[in-house]
């Protein structure tokens, strides 16, 4: 028996139109330039628990310059400071900046290369993503949280190998096709971005959807959502406003645990400088 | 062979009227005012876990207006200051405060409407809920901690969609009813209160409750309480000595992690000041 | 093939003694008097997650009165101080000290009656303990931390509901009989220790022994270690001076992460005194 | 469909070449010294939750004297110090520094009698390799994170209870033969290095594999990665700049998170100076 006591219901697309005007009063990131945008992107996925030693690496465009940037190996997503980014062309040689790029950063150069319109890529090998990947199974859209992967999730079935060659890259940036992210059996994720923003956003909230999945599939049986709500979801879920502003509260957040420099500080990265943050020399 | 050696046994609920009387001593939270609690509510639900992203709304009743309080969407449960809360009428326009409320906590308003004793609100999607929903299993109450909710927690088997409009406040609190919590499949969690204390102290154990009962399931088949004995443990641990005590003490493990601003401070909200915790603008 | 190469050696009974010698010279905790032992009792068992909220108890004998020490409730185990434990009679009577007593603590009363050795009980719901308690399934000594558990960890099958009454203590003291740690179903645990230290060592060893075994048994079918090792191996880790050492190790890690306070401070129990930690009064 | 537009492939070993060649501008360990190292080893195992009460040992040898350096029983991984470490000898006796050392690290005078190229050895009871210990299974690489230890990874299947004896230290070191690590069933973990860095590296993603398979088990069945493929990225994970320069970001965020002491405070030995956080001797 229903409770309605007659309350007028309106039509949910006009509430999805007033949504849309409310949305863009939302604080998003448009003060960033892309180094900060990168440092903070590190410090997020960091603080999400990405950061387990030297795997991983975060990419961008460089804008006008046909090169990228990334994080030096080395420095640990935790520790990351805008000046601990290296520019590289499209060999992975270095332009500027003190450091050389993770090795297996090549196969970035190879979803750049196919996706015009990617600005930031992310690869990383978090905890919940290692252990579902380890089990031959590709994502379920099970949960509301996970929405804005419908239909935007590749899976790569076979681990090609140590990553540091061009058929890995050729393998991985053909299995991607066009969609956002890919799951990597027996290796980690990958996510994509028409900018920093959404490539950190689809980086986390992939690896939170691994969680969910293992802990569920762990007690029982998985029931997935309706293909076409998850769709109608996801598509909110990726409006820009509710990525930036997501992104901005996350950063808030990971800087809350570990503040990045501001000022002259930031100039000195963290491989050249072991006094920040270094290994203890003054120990002995 | 029992080891009793004679000694006299009371009936137990000469000892349940002395718990009563010795209870109303504790300690609760007369002294806060409603805008108090609530930032201390979302400080706890944060430390909790219950605060990953801008998902999620907690509201309750603005006395003798008709309106209600609400958290400016953007804000972190771990970041509330009591100036991030927002006057919204019962369409969700804003009367007061800076900010907006999240769009989907129209389904609040249904609740309020049928439900004249609810004072507070909470929808959550915490990781145990979360994973426990995509199992399209309800909530079975096998431990003392759990038995709050015995008879008390409704189950929505089918989820509605992006929950921003009429229907999905209409199914949600269709299937409520007059009960307090609610899990909701591939979604998440609601729970009601005659205070924001009673909600918050629910939404907390509810996901503590979905984590043992996860956890329990991943090692074995569970074996429910007594519903009778529950029933009883239940009503005891709703008295509202124990739910209060449990929220101050809460309260302050919240607090001790990450201290509420006191004094004028706290007059200025997170979303107009990029400078108290927020986002870098000196960094570049 | 063996890759011995005629090293002598020497039999096991010969290092056991060795072994007693030395470890007599081991730091460990006489320095402290009961109430100290009691705090930092508390605070080990917070830092070990068995304070959620206002469950569990941890109670010692009052040297030579007949009394007995216990934390008023209200106060969480990480916020405990000397001043917040009061004295009470065995009829849970307060004789002495601010705040009442845990309304569970009867079940105590009956364990310290039939067990005059017993010098200390502590009841927790830890997380993995309760959710191994909602499976029907007894400790199985799996690993070598375990093994201070053989034979002597009792089971109580079914939850006798709250346990407020001697009815309930009744129950429980007759399944202990003389063992020292029991495993409550649906419900949590309960140490008793011929010292603090003891029943500090065992709860923290118990709900790490059920994480264990929840975890094991998420992945596969667990393998019991032999009886006669267990018993050889669970008496050496029962030494006094290995107990005592690692209460004073687990001590001074739990006052790391949140120092006790000193000298005249701790004569202010927390529930008597709401800006120590307490209530954001100043907030409004 | 492949998406490839003709771009050239060069071969795997020219990368590989290349990498090699930049791999070794990468900040190590160079300027640390035994006790530093042996210090940020232990800090960082502890970090990594190998450290849960007084189980486990570090050992390294001492240069040029037959003797072994260790940590002194009763000292956790995550307080220690250099002045905490003690040289014994091949029959644990002391030679120089206070304190003694945990009576069953007799074992390792085993390892190191019959692998005259071991440097260090480690032996830990972390709760993921202890909860898969218990289930009679042997590591299995399923995982790029886990490829250092393909055909690496010897197996204890029994555990020949209380490890103080020559009895265990032959059987253990029997079974090791001539790999790296070995997991002890109902027990906990070895590893080996030719230095402190790769011991330890060992250490911390043995851990790690163990909660991904455990992870991985409790939600499927798990599919290893093709052999070759695993001992080709294997012997990459292990190249010395790659564990040293993991070292050396795991030591740098242990020691964020706590700092080991400089100067003349590191003289003192936390058994000796109860002043250091010690146990609270003025809280009385």
């Amino acid at each position: 028996m229903t409770q309605d006591t007659g309350q007028q219901r309106i039509a949910k697309n006009v509430y999805a139109q007033r949504t849309d005007r409310n949305l863009a009063s939302l604080k998003g990131t448009a003060d960033l330039n892309p180094l900060e945008k990168l440092t903070l992107a590190a410090r997020i996925l960091a603080a999400e628990g990405h950061s387990g030693g030297l795997a991983g690496q975060i990419t961008a465009r460089a804008k006008d310059t046909g090169h990228f940037l990334t994080l030096a190996v080395g420095i640990g997503f935790d520790e990351a400071c805008p000046a601990d980014f290296i520019h590289i062309d499209d060999d992975l040689n270095v332009v500027d900046g003190n450091g050389i790029p993770n090795p297996a950063t090549r196969f970035h150069l190879w979803i750049y290369r196919h996706r015009p319109h990617v600005q930031a890529i992310i690869h990383t090998h978090p905890p919940a993503v290692s252990a579902l990947s380890m089990l031959g199974t590709p994502l379920v859209v099970a949960h509301m949280d996970m929405t804005m992967f419908q239909d935007d999730c590749a899976y790569l079935p076979d681990w090609p190998g140590l990553p540091i060659g061009d058929e890995e890259g050729h393998i991985i940036s053909d299995q991607l096709q066009d969609k956002r992210s890919i799951l990597l059996a027996n290796h980690g994720l990958i996510t994509t971005g028409k900018s920093i923003e959404e490539a950190t956003y689809l980086a986390v909230y992939l690896e939170r959807a691994a969680a969910l999945q293992l802990a569920a599939s762990a007690g029982g049986k998985i029931r997935p959502v309706d293909p076409d709500k998850a769709r109608e979801a996801g598509a909110f879920l990726l409006k820009a406003p509710i990525v930036n502003a997501t992104f901005a509260y996350l950063a808030r957040r990971a800087q809350r645990d570990r503040a990045v420099p501001t000022g002259t500080e930031e100039e000195k990265p963290h491989s050249q400088d072991p006094t920040q943050d270094g290994l203890p020399v003054a120990l002995a």
